[in-house]
């Protein structure tokens, strides 16, 4: 199998912490998507997946699956027992509505801050194609707010509850976690009055599939525009 | 079990054809979102959703799922055979990548054009709950574009393939049915040109769990608003 992806990247992220969880690390070729020359963005890329973004799982039959929720289930259930997606009907109700306001109230609103609030990696590579309009960056400060506003509430799921969704590490805390990266990334650190986030935050990068994930190298060249 | 949420809105119809199809709706006490009031925006509506949209599921003990595919996912496992999120790892991806293509493509961008790109239901509704920014109606309009455009791609599909995922009727069909719907309303009708689309759309009203499904009503209130 393949995936193209790239090193560090939040959404790659995700998926590098399924494949170590699942032990399949062994069994992919990763091909590095080179973000900042808008590959991703080109027709080859898109035939893949029109979204214009990584990951992309390419099955040894050609079958290509992209979304990071997406190549999720498909590792997840790969040996029959599920282990972030949910065993029961209850538990993949609860993850999935976790999963979903993780990447709602968080990982997305990161990303559009990154991209139109600050300079991101520059107009060609916003994930929407479109080009400026007169109240883009408004919106993208807007949506960085959003994001940080909505630390807090995970914060108090966190002070009731080990982890996001059901008693054990799944799925949703996987893309807060990559989410929490990508935040602090794009200069939105965690608020150090959130103290059980950040406690969990701290307990989930001991887990062993998050410490010993592949990819971990950030995008040197994002922080180098970043901190320009 | 109870759902809070409206007939005939584009959410709720979702989870309506997913209980027609599980035939699940003699155990589910539906209970009347007034959207127009801003029921889903106040705090006791927020405690269950932050996310502040319907529909709601909660379960007998208390258990609240929102999330129109967190509900279908619990829903379609309950009988241990899924028909509508797969059966295999392989379905799994491909239902959950085509979901989330029918949402991000489709669905949250009309829902997009219709709160921000059109009077919608006015800016106390919208759904981050954020204020006028300066660029807001051009950024909806644009939402609304994309989604348009987006109509094509999906036409390209079902020139192959009698529907978005697999080789049967499934989850991503019910989102982009529901989108469709949305878009028709907020005035973006399938242009005539794309006849896969339309087709699929043709073939999809007369599945019993479309066809069948309760709460058909639109919203009058809405209709009246978007041609004042």
């Amino acid at each position: 199998m393949k995936i193209y992806d790239r090193e560090g990247g939040p959404h790659p992220t995700r998926v590098r912490i399924v494949l170590a969880e699942k032990k399949l690390e062994d069994q992919i070729e990763f091909v590095s998507v080179d973000l900042i020359g808008a590959q991703q963005k080109q027709s080859s890329f898109l035939a893949m997946n029109p979204i214009g973004k990584v990951p992309v799982l390419v099955l040894n039959d050609g079958t290509i699956i992209s979304e990071s929720t997406a190549i999720t289930e498909y590792f997840d259930n790969l040996d029959g027992n599920p282990t972030l997606t949910g065993k029961t009907p209850r538990e993949k109700g609860l993850i999935h509505m976790m999963q979903r306001r993780a990447e709602m109230m968080l990982i997305d609103a990161v990303d559009d801050y990154f991209h139109y609030g600050t300079p991101g990696l520059g107009a060609a590579l916003r994930p929407w194609r479109m080009p400026d309009w007169s109240g883009a960056k408004e919106w993208g400060q807007r949506r960085g707010a959003y994001a940080v506003q909505n630390m807090a509430y995970f914060n108090n799921i966190l002070e009731k509850q080990p982890f996001l969704a059901i008693d054990a590490f799944s799925m949703p805390d996987i893309t807060l976690f990559a989410g929490l990266l990508f935040a602090q990334l794009a200069g939105l650190p965690i608020d150090p009055k959130l103290t059980a986030l950040a406690a969990w935050r701290s307990r989930v990068s001991e887990i062993p599939c998050v410490k010993n994930r592949s990819g971990q190298a950030p995008l040197p060249e994002d922080i180098a525009r970043m901190s320009a």
